[in-house]
């Protein structure tokens, strides 16, 4: 979806890098987190002030190989050390997919998948993921367990005004954002987070050092261009060297798709979508209802496996046990390119029982 | 080190990309490695053909964020499924500095460092890790457990011709390789396993998957010019448009600088370094001692703790029981900067007791 919009803006974002170049392991070492390169962090924060997303004074910037590696990064920082038994992981149902594998996948003495975060109960230190936006419904999200030991991982990657009004800086403890769903340059493999705890944020980054001892520069070097020229095209307003801003082209085509998603389901009868109340959006400074990167698709009557369903009508889509809910839900990605994205539609709106 | 010969190369290894290329978390879905650039795994195989240090016929090419997250996919896809407790890893002493700490960092279910190759009597599975020329000595290593439950991982980062006579092509089940020991390319976090059982392969992929979602694209095809920059200069025999072949550079640096090296430590008679049989390198057709990345030095006569004699002569080095052993050995890197390993060589030789 996104490939459009940089082809617009075209050689502003090419990099060049040469073969002597960002040859080193090291970034800057005068950051606690050495392996970040400081043209990126200084993009970052950036992009943050511009858009209205998210606090960043006062916060550790840390670069990740996507935001899934720090996802295990957070995991691995806020575990109590030398605890009984590992510590619970917990997210509201619907959660994102991956959570459970991604948690339990080196059945960590650390830390451990515990499941709906809305049904636990269980006593003594835990960790919470609140995903807002969330993945997969769009739901604007808040903590659920709220009780004095627990900390929390905020995952915010489609926080950004093309999927859903910004209505204040996001303040957290602890957040990630990543490039692959703000401006869609998901093969960088560069996500960040923003930490407000000195000590958590060293251990993430030993993590990362234990992981991977680093981050690719060359995808830091890049993103830090594609950020910047979000920022810039975001500053200039309407238009930008004759191209439309990063945030208004987005905003676009995530509610053409959306309308066109909406009346596909409308004229089935076979399918529901969530309902979001509109809000004011600071940045675009308009009001709008949400338009989320996934479509939540329920099969309504007597459907009861809405994967399996859709399936058998060409159209792929994950069921909703993947998420910790009913079969009758599946998630369909909003981001694909147009033709793929008009076929989803057409295929779907010509289903009838 | 590596920095001036890339200078020389010039623009041939400079790598342009756009904003709107390779923005897909995919690179080739044909291949079980769906996330592996097409272009750097013919690459790869390239220059393990040209060099003749490792055979790729018969084998799934993995590419990792580094040599160090295949070293991990490698623990998690060796790891017996279910079984009664974790597997023990083991490496002979003295082994690279970073294996138990990696190893054990998430308190795995799945697999537990548990030392010295050499001194390991457990029954049943077992890994071994087979690091050769090894990291910190430089020695040709083979496997020293040699039971029939055992599997073993061979990281072949050092087996280039600028570090050690190439004997034969190795043919292992499973071998580790990094652009950052290479060709000095450390900031790319690019790295490869050459797997023969698909099945480990399938879970390698799998945990990288969970890991990271992939590794950078960006830096992947820079690897892929470099690797091919490499393949073409040594084709070339002499020169190269101009350019000394890459090994021919870095062995005829390597001499050097062992030279001066162990002329200094002639001359301080405090220290020791080892010695190494000659052998025959098919690559460059002659006669050569190992010349490894590390120098792995001993102090003589009654000081006990190298690391600190070093230090207070301004030398900083990496101290034995870091690697297993004792502490009357430190490692020393080969690979810096001309003007640091310069220091370093005129500090060591004006020390005297």
């Amino acid at each position: 979806m996104y490939e459009h919009y940089w082809q617009q803006v075209g050689e502003k974002t090419t990099v060049v890098i040469r073969g002597w170049q960002h040859m080193s392991y090291f970034s800057d070492v005068s950051n606690i987190c050495w392996f970040l390169e400081p043209e990126l962090a200084e993009e970052i924060a950036r992009v943050h002030r511009v858009v209205g997303n998210a606090v960043t004074e006062g916060r550790h910037i840390i670069v990740g190989t996507g935001s899934s590696q720090l996802f295990l990064a957070a995991l691995f920082a806020l575990s109590p050390r030398d605890g009984p038994e590992p510590v619970s992981v917990v997210s509201q149902a619907p959660f994102y997919s991956s959570y459970p594998s991604m948690t339990d996948c080196l059945k960590s003495g650390l830390y451990k998948w515990a499941g709906d975060a809305q049904s636990y109960s269980k006593e003594g230190p835990y960790i919470e993921l609140v995903t807002s936006p969330n993945n997969p419904d769009g739901n604007v999200r808040r903590s659920v367990v709220n009780r004095s030991e627990g900390t929390l991982v905020h995952d915010l990657a489609y926080y950004w005004p093309q999927y859903t009004p910004i209505s204040s800086p996001a303040d957290h403890e602890l957040m990630l954002f990543t490039v692959s769903k703000s401006t869609g340059h998901a093969g960088m493999r560069i996500g960040w987070a923003l930490v407000k705890d000195q000590e958590v944020a060293r251990r993430m980054i030993k993590f990362i050092e234990l992981n991977t001892i680093g981050v690719s520069k060359d995808s830091q070097l890049r993103a830090a261009k594609v950020l910047k020229a979000v920022s810039d095209s975001s500053e200039h307003g309407g238009t930008w060297e004759g191209v439309e801003s990063f945030f208004k082209f987005s905003y676009r085509v995530m509610a053409e798709r959306w309308k066109l998603l909406r009346e596909a389901v409308n004229s089935s009868r076979i399918f529901s979508l969530p309902e979001f109340p509109p809000a004011h959006c600071n940045f675009l400074n308009r009001v709008f209802e949400p338009q989320p990167a996934f479509a939540w698709l329920k099969c309504e009557r007597d459907i009861d496996d809405c994967e399996s369903f859709l399936r058998g009508h060409k159209i792929l889509a994950r069921g909703g046990k993947h998420f910790g809910v009913s079969p009758k839900y599946v998630r369909v990605s909003m981001l694909d390119r147009d033709n793929n994205f008009n076929l989803f539609v057409k295929r779907l709106s010509t289903i009838h029982l």
